[in-house]
């Protein structure tokens, strides 16, 4: 079934003349082109609603869609769709401003439709499950460059800035987010920004970063014990690399849940007392954006099945004292998983 | 004035009991934390709902705001909003979700607080107009190492990735958006991604690129004409560098409208018979967010006063063959403007 059939299958299950979207990523998914513009579905045919600024550059890239010029707001868009007789507008919710919300209920009905697409991106193709692979690869590329530079005295800005050159420079369009590192202390709040302290000797040292390729995301973090270290860090770091190996090794395709995999992580950590310590959910998927569906949490009840892609990613934080996390974005194959841009470092320098 | 007194004004207007806002520059402007959360203010009193992932690091940051976590989506916050007798809820409905204006709409009266913040974040204080001198700066020495680099035979995207490597390194805290370097025919779109297209003998070149430094952006864009050129290629360029010149000296504070420089722009171009190339408007503000109030268009009437900050950029673009787009961020002063992070370069090489 074709993309476009997916969600005309479900606009039917809604009751809904059309789908519009004014989310990128569902812009890219259903017309190939990676350009600001309104996405309009009406049956087999899709159409891209852009600017003068944007409309030359995507029609150049040849999107499987028409494209039609707008210039005040969504004007020339509402015009069209009272053109196609369109009543009822099905519309993610959680992507459309209240602004474009309020405006089209002046004139249609509009029937809730929030994850409905991606729901459908939740299942990868093979064309994309390639460039999430490219992605990571290029990831994983750019930290065997920035590795030898993690030492005593290297800041966590320095870190992060050649780690985001190296990606861009392995072929990254752009990284899949903000690259964290964090060290020492900073390693406690999840999602610290780096600054310019120095790594320094005893410091857990947290890298959590990503490359876009094609449009497609990558997400792995890395956590290091530097130089001396305790045996409680030891036991600390080791329970998360556990948490997150068995959780893994846990998944069976077609017949596991999300939350049963959440639960299985928490699990582990409450073996050493540490479940308490872990303040976010298990995962989420990757895919053009950095977070998607399926979530991997407490409540969810999906069923983990092939060509899903999604991280795991247990992680430990000791307000005042330092944290531990460990992340693999994994392919779900027809009987078990694969770790997408596995790196064979020696976990602990 | 402090910018909650500001935004007590506007709430007194509107009738509203309280400002809602899940703008992340509304936080970082209200609290001085650039944290995720939802920002709520009563009275003279802010805080931040803050999922548990961001609760540490926001209260670690001492943001002027109380901090109050919660879990699952807006309940927490909507049961903070009836303990404290809330009936209207002031929003800006373009930065609001429909998911979340429809939870809020169940409960409360919402008011159209739509730009609201934004024509208050619009003028700004000293300590916001350093922040963006200092972004300037960093873009202008980031491009003086790039510089020599511009020959034939470069790409496209090892410009960009120079570029914003180099910015990270002169202290960016990440790029201001998405460098653009654009060559030869790429330059007719005015927002081209960067490519592996080398840069050939006779092309334009195209860089339009912003630091972010403490939170506040800088924008400017160059365009050079590498190598052999035609007296045509030449006028082109001119007329682009006159228009953007003229329009900047055109400025009088406190008299000059915004749709007034957008027609100088247009006039100018007129002249060459090249207003027809001109597809976007001549600029925007800059501050937290990179494009922002005030909107320097053929429809604006707002008022050009002292501790604005806007780009001045008009471009054409000729389908199928080349474009041209100088563009500077600008300070507006008591009685002229300041240009920020001027780089002395030669504009043709």
């Amino acid at each position: 079934m074709t993309r476009i059939e997916k969600i005309n299958n479900k606009l039917n299950e809604l009751g809904a003349d059309c789908f519009i979207s004014f989310d990128k990523s569902d812009v890219l998914y259903f017309t190939g082109v990676d350009g600001d513009g309104i996405l309009l579905i009406i049956d087999k045919k899709a159409f891209i609603f852009a600017n003068k600024l944007s409309y030359d550059y995507i029609v150049n890239k040849k999107p499987k869609a028409d494209v039609i010029q707008i210039t005040q707001g969504i004007k020339r868009l509402e015009e069209f769709l009272i053109e196609n007789k369109i009543h009822s507008i099905a519309l993610d919710l959680k992507s459309t401003s209240a602004f474009s919300y309020q405006t089209l209920l002046k004139n249609f009905e509009i029937k809730d439709a929030t994850d409905v697409s991606k729901q459908i991106r939740m299942i990868k193709e093979q064309n994309e499950i390639n460039a999430i692979k490219r992605a990571a690869i290029v990831a994983r590329n750019a930290f065997t460059k920035v590795y030898p530079m993690i030492k005593i005295g290297v800041s966590e800005k320095e870190l992060k800035d050649e780690l985001d050159y190296q990606m861009a420079r392995f072929g990254a369009q752009k990284t899949a987010f903000e690259t964290i590192v964090a060290s020492g202390v900073n390693t406690s709040f999840p999602h610290h920004r780096p600054t310019d302290k120095k790594i320094e000797d005893g410091d857990f040292l947290m890298i959590d970063f990503g490359a876009c390729v094609d449009g497609y995301n990558s997400d792995c973090t890395y956590t290091f014990l530097v130089g001396k270290r305790t045996d409680e860090e030891r036991n600390f770091y080791n329970a998360v690399f556990y948490a997150q190996t068995f959780a893994r090794e846990f998944i069976a395709p077609n017949r596991t849940r999300a939350k049963d995999i959440d639960k299985r992580v928490r699990d582990e950590l409450a073996k050493y007392g540490l479940d308490k310590y872990f303040i976010h959910s298990t995962g989420h998927g990757v895919g053009l954006d950095i977070h998607e569906l399926p979530y991997i949490d407490s409540t969810s009840e999906t069923l983990i099945v092939p060509n899903m892609v999604f991280t795991i990613e247990p992680g430990i934080y000791i307000p005042g004292k330092y944290g531990v996390r460990i992340e693999q974005t994994i392919l779900v194959k027809e009987n078990d998983v694969e770790i997408l841009g596995y790196a064979p470092f020696m976990e602990i320098i």
